[in-house]
């Protein structure tokens, strides 16, 4: 099986994203491709990464994951892949790569610049169809990949903004809101268990206040948020048959704390 | 051919769809995987129930119809297969395959309840990762539909207003407004010729009124709503060249009338 | 290989699109689906032909090319297949395959008519289903296309606002804008070279003027939107990480100027 994911933000409204199945498929006719996501805001690197991380240990080994998600196009960032125990990454070098890449750590990491590899004229603006598209196609047929460049040894990473824990609380905050208006935090299932393990504890967010977990997103009214583990493993805020997001006035940064006490 | 349909109210913003593949794919590499929609919106049972009706017998025999619209998540609703003369069906028993299930009858019904088939760890929010798409992976590989629990009788239907009918006229309403704003309502081809078979009729909605059907959307005018028999034979409004339920401010639920008189 | 690629106006709210996949793999279960565009606005042939042209060469050779935008559909307009060189296109016969065909130039037309290889029954209003998506799958299996109907002649055209060009200046327009609100301009890269070549030239669009082309989307400032000729090799106007078509509210049919000096 050959199977190539793809994210990118160049959405649906354009052509963009045949056109890079198109070029996959004239290379490698046996290429399955799987879309994990095209709507990413454009040139939200953090998003992208986001997805990837939670989604790319779902696929069969040897999956390549393409991410096409580069405001620097054309200029002098670098274009990777990345072989891990289980998968190849191919993308931009700006850190798109790089949540994934701490769950899943790099055994080689090329820099791309072999164009005989490339689809000719390549453009300055479209590399997902010029030189990522095709690289992806010629991974998935066997080709090795130190033909397409000079190994390097480390890649860019993102700057997240890290939970800040004491034996008594934790800071964290909203990382991602889904379609459903549930708010992910960046607080996972681990760290959370920890600092509230045999304590009470209360989740805070705006001006509410959360006592304890749910199990599913069933529980809890319409006026009432719950907090769950989800199933990625990220603690999240929802809102029973509603949207979390919208009813809290919540976004990407707004602070979630986790406080203990004594039972 | 092995094809999975697949209907759920994930959207396309999230990796939700994605990830689903990426399990149905590891499980069964031969798996050709058709989506029908993922624009439900959130937790429209109806809506889905009805696409899934006006969809599924396009497909080859065999496919596995996966419909993922599931707002009991996590709680005690059950989880089904279908089996008809020419398809599966999977899904939460909600109703939402309900619709279809009048056209095609169920020859049997299983309540999954076999873990042993389930992604683990198994979530309490996202059945449609653990447990629905690696049932519907397995469906298509053959594997016999009683190992996945127990036979049970029946399923939840859907409450739906039903056409009220006399000798003269029938009363129905809105049921579904597509991507063009055309009005389809709940009354079908056959039983608007039963009553006006031979007799001149009316069609009201709102304060308009039609008094013919027409062959296609190019006929009548931009202030002039026309009637006609759909691709799925439903009564629809609709208006040539712009959008019918803007035009109209029809929604869901909005009636629709038909009167006859003698010729 | 046997691949389809599909453009419509139907959107992804539907089961429109799904519904056509259905059809085309009950007859073709080797075809391959390609999903160019279901986003092209209602109705809008030429958005959807000039997605089109951008797209269809990078498609391996013999791949099926259908566009369904077809606001007359069940009217007296055409339904055709064109033989080209590399390729077949199916669709109606309202301008929307004549931009493509300009580039790749017909061999053989037909006028699809023989109802053998239709979908029963055929509705008046979703051809896509019943006539274009049988069709298609059809040819994909190998069938002669003269079996569909009868040889025919010409294609209706679209009619184009042209470039005006003297020899020192360009007079042209914006024909399309994209997810990130570049403005891609009907002024093609061989133009703009002819008549810039070895002068000095500006490019002017609303009260903003551009004296150079940029490499990439990363060169200019948030209020400075840059020119450079784009992946399809078209004048394109943009915004470092930001919508030129919002800065500027340009839309289609804005015009853009480009004029010389000697230098």
């Amino acid at each position: 099986m050959q199977i190539i994911s793809l994210i990118t933000d160049f959405g649906l409204k354009d052509n963009f994203v045949g056109v890079m199945k198109a070029v996959i498929l004239k290379i490698n006719p046996k290429a399955q491709i799987v879309d994990i996501c095209h709507e990413i805001k454009p040139q939200d690197i953090l998003g992208a990464a986001f997805l990837l991380k939670s989604a790319f240990k779902y696929f069969p080994k040897n999956t390549v994951h393409l991410v096409v998600v580069d405001p620097g196009v054309g200029s002098q960032r670098k274009k990777i892949i990345v072989r891990t125990k289980n998968y190849y990454f191919v993308g931009p070098d700006n850190g798109v790569l790089s949540l994934s890449l701490k769950d899943e750590p790099p055994v080689e990491i090329m820099e791309i610049s072999n164009q005989k590899y490339f689809l000719k004229p390549i453009s300055d603006t479209f590399h997902g169809r010029d030189i990522f598209a095709p690289i992806s196609a010629y991974i998935l047929k066997g080709k090795d990949i130190r033909k397409f460049g000079k190994r390097i040894k480390s890649i860019q990473r993102l700057n997240l903004s890290r939970v800040k824990m004491t034996s008594k609380s934790l800071s964290g905050e909203i990382i991602y809101i889904d379609r459903f208006g549930n708010l992910v935090t960046n607080i996972d299932k681990d760290i959370f268990s920890r600092v509230t393990k045999n304590k009470k504890f209360k989740i805070s967010i705006k001006d509410k206040v959360i006592y304890r977990l749910s199990q599913s997103y069933t529980e809890g009214g319409p006026l009432k948020p719950l907090a769950l583990i989800d199933s990625f493993n990220y603690l999240e805020i929802a809102l029973n048959g509603g949207s979390a997001s919208d009813y809290l006035k919540a976004e990407p940064g707004t602070p979630v704390t986790v406080t203990t006490s004594q039972i």
